[in-house]
C-alpha cells in the first residue's frame, strides 16, 4: 500500500499493521465501539509525533490519539470510515523529572498514572489523582479527559493538578507550555483549553504535575445512612469540623454492595445487616493515624447520636481501608460481570442531589418498572454514576433498546436541576450528540469557532467531543 | 454628536460624557496610562450590557471593560486613539444567589471583592480571594485577570475559586455557563479560556464562585530568617507536617518593613532588632484557636532549635494578626508613598528562588547600583514582586529611564529560570510586548487564533494582552 509506505518513510517509529496487532487498539474497552485504521503508530518521541502529525497533514488522514484505552467513551477509538491513524502514546513514557522543592513532576503523555503515583511516593511525595483504571490509563488519557476520581473532593480532578502542558497542534509543531509555576497570567489560558479536548485540538505529549505532601495517615470508615438527606448531612457536618481532612466521601447503593459481595473476590459484608446506602468516608492526616482515628471517631459518635448514621465500621489499619475501598471501586467491574449497563455519569449542584435521587429513581421506574438502578458516585463532589442493570431475565438486546429513552429522562432531570450529562468521563462518541442537543446556540458556536481556528483541517480525532 | 445619539437611542443606562464624570474612567489606578473615550456607560443589566456590545460592532467602536480599576498594568484604561467606549460593571452589583449546601454564590461582575468575602461570611461561609485592592476591585476585574493574592497557597488563583461563568460575546450574545459543579466535562474549557482573557475575548457579566468552609481560627505569625535560602528550608518543614493549614507564606525584606514603618499608619517593628528577611505565616485551624497556635508554636520551637528561624512573633489574638498582615499588605502604598517604582510581577518555580534572588539583584546592582530592590511577595507560591525606588535624590525621570533596561535584566533572568514576568497583575500595556517577545512562535500563532476566531472585528478590549 503506497500510502504505508509513505508513512514507513516519513516515520522511523514502531508500526503495526496486522490485523491481530491492530485489533485491541480499534476497539474500545467496553467492547461497544470498533473502528479502523490504515495503521497503529508508537511513538516513543515527541518528534516522532510532530512527524505522524505532519505526514497526516499532508495525505489527508486523520489522528486518533489514543492512551491505555480505558475510556468510558469511546473517544480513543477510530471512526469506522475514512482514513485513519491511531497513535498510540504508551511508549513515550519517561518521567523526564521530579523537583519534590518546587512540588512538581512532570512527565510523558504515556506514563501510566500507577507508575506516576508510585514515582511520586519515590519521592516523598503525594499525587492525588485516583480511579479504578489507574494501573493502565495513562496521565495523557487522564489530561485529555480531565478525569476526576476519587480525590477531587479534597484535590480537585486532573485539570486542578497540571501545572503545564506539552501538546503537539494540528500542524505537527510543539507547544511547550511546560511551566511549573503556581501563577502564570502571561497570556489566554491554553493548557485548560486542552485540557478535557478529548485529542480533538492536538496531542498532549507531556505535563507538569502538581505534588501534594505524602499524608501521615489515610483511613477510611464505611458508614450505613438511610438515605440521601442523611448522607447529605453527614457531608456537612464533616466538611465544616474537618475541612480538608476529608479526602472522600463515595455513595453506594445496597444493590451496588451487593453485586460485588456477588461477583468480587474475597468480597464480604462489613456489617451484620443490611443497609439501602453506605457512604465510604476518607480522612487523611499529616500528623498521626491515631489523630486520623480520632476526629473520625468523633465524627460518627456525634452523627450516630444525632442519628444521622445507623452503623458504620473505621478501619483498624491501611489494609483495611483498602479492603473497603476495594468494595467502592469494585463496583464498575461487577456490574459488568452481572450483565450490559446503562451508564449516567452526571453529576449536580450537591444541594439538589437529595431531591433528584428519589424523583429520578421513580422516573424511570414508572416506564420501566423492571431494570435495577446501581447507583454510586462521588457524592462529595456532586458526582454520580446512575447505572442501570437488567431486571430478571432480560436479553441484552431489549434491555439496551431502552438506553436512548432511560438516557433522556435520567439526563432531562439532570439539565433541569443544572447538572451535566458529562461529569469525568468525556464526551467521546458516547455523549457527543447528546451533549450538542443540550447546549445552547452561543456556546455550540463558540466551540465550533475553536476547533475551526486550532484544526481547521479537521485531522484532530474526528467525531469525537463535537458534532460537527 | 450624531454617534452618542445613536448610543442613547439603543442603551437606556446610565452615561457619562462630562470630561470631569468620564476622566477617573480613563487613567489606570498607577496613573501611568490615560486614554480617551466617546463616554462611559454602566449597564444595571445583562441585556444592557449585549446592547452595547452590538452598538459598538454595528459602529466600528471598541470596548473597554473596567470593574473597580484597580489593575497594575493598564488593562482597563482604554486607548489614547481610536473610537473608545468604556463599559464600567460597578453597578452590575448583585449577589445572585448563595447556595451554602452546594458551597457556592453566584454573582454579578460588579460586586466589589470584599463584599463578597462578606456575603460568605454571613452565609457561614469563607471565600478564600484575598488581595490588597479587595475593599474597590471587583470580581469580575479578578476573574479577568485571573487574580491571585495572599490564599493562593492553599486555595488557588480567582481561577481555582470559579466554577462558572457567563460572558457577553463579541456579537452581544450571552455564554450561560454559571454551573456550579465540581466535575463537568461537556465541551472544551470555555470558562478557564475567558478567564485572564482581560475582557478582549468577551465580558465577563458573572460567576460562580467556590465557598469553604469558615476556618475557626487564622492566627499569623511574623517569622525573621536570614536568607531566602533559610525561607524556603522553613516552607519545606510547614508544608510536610501542617499541609493544607499553613495557608500563607509572604515574604517581605527588611526594606520593604522600613518602608512601610515610614509611611504606615501607626506601624511598628514587631522586633527589638533589625533582621535582613522576614516571612509572614499564617496557620488556619478549623477546630480551635488553641490548636493553631500550639501548631505553630510547635513548628517555630523546632525550626529556632535548627537555626532556620532567627525570631517570631506570634499573633496573641486576630486583631494582632491582622496588625501583622497590614505590615505585609502595606508595602505597595508606602512604595508608592516613597516614589516611582519600577514593579516586576514575576513568578519562578519555588526550587529556582533561592538562588534567583541573590543572582538577580546582584545583576541589576552591577549596571544600577543605586537603585533600591524592594523585595516582596507570595513566596509559598514563588511570586514575587521584585520592585525597585529610586535611589537617595534620583529624580523621577532619571529613575524611569531605567525602566527598560531593569526589566529586561530581570526578566531574562526570570526566562532563564523557567518562571513568568507576569504571575498574578496581567499583561495588560505594561507586559503585553515584554510578553510577546519571549513568547515561542507556536505558542503566539495559537493565540492570535483564538483572538481571530472569538473577536473576529477586534472590538473586545483593544490594544491589550495580545501584541497584534
Amino acid at each position: 500500500m503506497a500510502m504505508l509506505d509513505s508513512l514507513r518513510a516519513a516515520y522511523d517509529g514502531k508500526l503495526l499493521v496486522d490485523a491481530d496487532d491492530v485489533a485491541p487498539y480499534l476497539t474500545d474497552w467496553r467492547k461497544i465501539w470498533t473502528g479502523a485504521a490504515i495503521a497503529v503508530t508508537l511513538p516513543e518521541t515527541v518528534d516522532q509525533v510532530c512527524t505522524l502529525v505532519r505526514w497526516c497533514g499532508q495525505n489527508g488522514v486523520r489522528l486518533v490519539p489514543q492512551g491505555g484505552n480505558t475510556g468510558m467513551s469511546g473517544g480513543a477509538t477510530p471512526p469506522a470510515e475514512g482514513l485513519n491513524l491511531v497513535v498510540a502514546l504508551t511508549r513515550l513514557n519517561r518521567i523526564r523529572a521530579i523537583d519534590p522543592v518546587n512540588n512538581t513532576m512532570t512527565v510523558d503523555a504515556g506514563v501510566i498514572l500507577a507508575s506516576v503515583q508510585e514515582a511520586a511516593r519515590d519521592a516523598g511525595r503525594y499525587f492525588p489523582l485516583s480511579l479504578a483504571a489507574e494501573g493502565s490509563c495513562t496521565i495523557g488519557g487522564n489530561l485529555a479527559t480531565n478525569a476526576g476520581g476519587t480525590a477531587v473532593l479534597r484535590y480537585g480532578n486532573a485539570r486542578e493538578l497540571c501545572l503545564g502542558l506539552e501538546v503537539v497542534t494540528p500542524t505537527g509543531e510543539v507547544w511547550s507550555g511546560l511551566k511549573g509555576l503556581r501563577k502564570d497570567n502571561s497570556g489566554y489560558d491554553l493548557r485548560d483549553l486542552y485540557i478535557a479536548s478529548e485529542g480533538t485540538l492536538g496531542i498532549i505529549t507531556g505535563a507538569v504535575l502538581k505534588l501534594y505532601p505524602q499524608p501521615a495517615a489515610r483511613l477510611a470508615s464505611l458508614v450505613a445512612v438511610a438515605d440521601c438527606g442523611a448522607a447529605m448531612g453527614l457531608l456537612e457536618v464533616l466538611r465544616a469540623r474537618y475541612a480538608d481532612r476529608l479526602t472522600a466521601f463515595e455513595l453506594l447503593s445496597r444493590e451496588c454492595l451487593e453485586l460485588v459481595l456477588r461477583h468480587g473476590h474475597d468480597a464480604r459484608d462489613p456489617f451484620g445487616e443490611s443497609y439501602p446506602w453506605y457512604i465510604l468516608i476518607e480522612f487523611t492526616d499529616f500528623t498521626s493515624e491515631e489523630a486520623a482515628r480520632a476526629a473520625i471517631e468523633e465524627a460518627l459518635g456525634q452523627a450516630f447520636e444525632d442519628g444521622i448514621v445507623l452503623d458504620a465500621v473505621i478501619a483498624e489499619s491501611l489494609a483495611q481501608t483498602q479492603v473497603l475501598w476495594a468494595l467502592r471501586e469494585g463496583i464498575s467491574e461487577a456490574q459488568s460481570a452481572e450483565g450490559p449497563t446503562i451508564k449516567h455519569d452526571i453529576a449536580l449542584p450537591i444541594s439538589a442531589i437529595a431531591a433528584f435521587m428519589p424523583a429520578a429513581v421513580e422516573a424511570v421506574r414508572v416506564s420501566h418498572p423492571d431494570i435495577r438502578p446501581v447507583l454510586f458516585g462521588h457524592l462529595g463532589d456532586g458526582s454520580l454514576h446512575f447505572n442501570y442493570s437488567p431486571g430478571p431475565g432480560e436479553d441484552k438486546a431489549s434491555f439496551m433498546a431502552r438506553q436512548a429513552e432511560v438516557n433522556r429522562i435520567v439526563h432531562d432531570l439532570v439539565m433541569a436541576a443544572g447538572g451535566t450529562i458529562s461529569a469525568e468521563h468525556g464526551l467521546g462518541v458516547l455523549r457527543r450528540d447528546e451533549a450538542d442537543a443540550y447546549r445552547p446556540t452561543a456556546e455550540r458556536q463558540l466551540m465550533r469557532s475553536i476547533k475551526q481556528a486550532l484544526d481547521p483541517q479537521g485531522i484532530m480525532n474526528p467525531g469525537k467531543l463535537l458534532a460537527l
